[in-house]
């Protein structure tokens, strides 16, 4: 029943989203012992206009 | 007032979605007595590769 | 698959939410047909505090 | 360490998603005594056929 | 239209959060030439041990 | 710049939190390539009556 939201720049490859999701589910399940079934995980990709820290965005740095 | 957000893996068409909003829009009003006017939903999809369960991605199954 | 966030004011009752979450649970199932088992809704209680629209608080008005 | 996210329908330019970020993070800055450097924001842009309101999405008004 | 979420860690008093609202939704109007009366925001605080960043919660700092 | 919003019910304790935290901030670092200090996760608790899979809630049970 844990349901986790990564949102991160695009530009990762199918390989790094699909070992993310496989380790994020290992480690959520070990540490709050949740069967793994039971983890459910939503990547959302965000564009470098779309994402500030500090009041600039990514893609005016 | 209420505020919805459904996330689900794209692939419906137009008129399910627009049968969707309608729907779910008319159970919240009469479960929880808001008005129509006041009752906001955000449908965001998902690519099969961004939505895992158990650890595995709906694009690896 | 669908996961709905529903984000409203607190003070409904335990009735009100019991049906809220059936009754868009098969208003979704049967629009966009997906097996309820896959349906999962989370409700996220605000204070009025916490809610504004036009720049006015609920608690304000 | 606010973390903002900030939800609308596409079509504003460049030089205006600039701008909000820019402002909100000063805003929130301000009202809140955050420093700049810990106030993330997110933009997540909508499509007319995803936004509803009073059971009737943008795109069908 | 615009759907704004501000997370950020309880403590803020009443005064704050008021004026967070306000300039906030001034600050976005203004920007993105959006209505006021169409822009929602809500606040959802966060317990110190509940927010982490680089992998270590506030609440541990 | 990950951001993490884990949902998931009440009930855990302060080092099974800790422990999460930590080790999903591992996790997302070692697959992705991400700076540990880029990483921010929310952990956001909900109560049994407000979390159902399949039309039920977790209290109804």
């Amino acid at each position: 029943m844990p349901v986790v939201t990564i949102k991160m720049i695009e530009g990762r490859n199918d390989d790094q989203k699909r070992a993310l999701v496989t380790e994020v589910t290992d480690a959520i399940s070990r540490t709050v012992n949740a069967p793994k079934e039971n983890i459910t995980i939503i990547i959302e990709e965000m564009k470098k206009e779309h994402y500030a820290n500090g009041g600039v965005r990514a893609s005016d740095k």
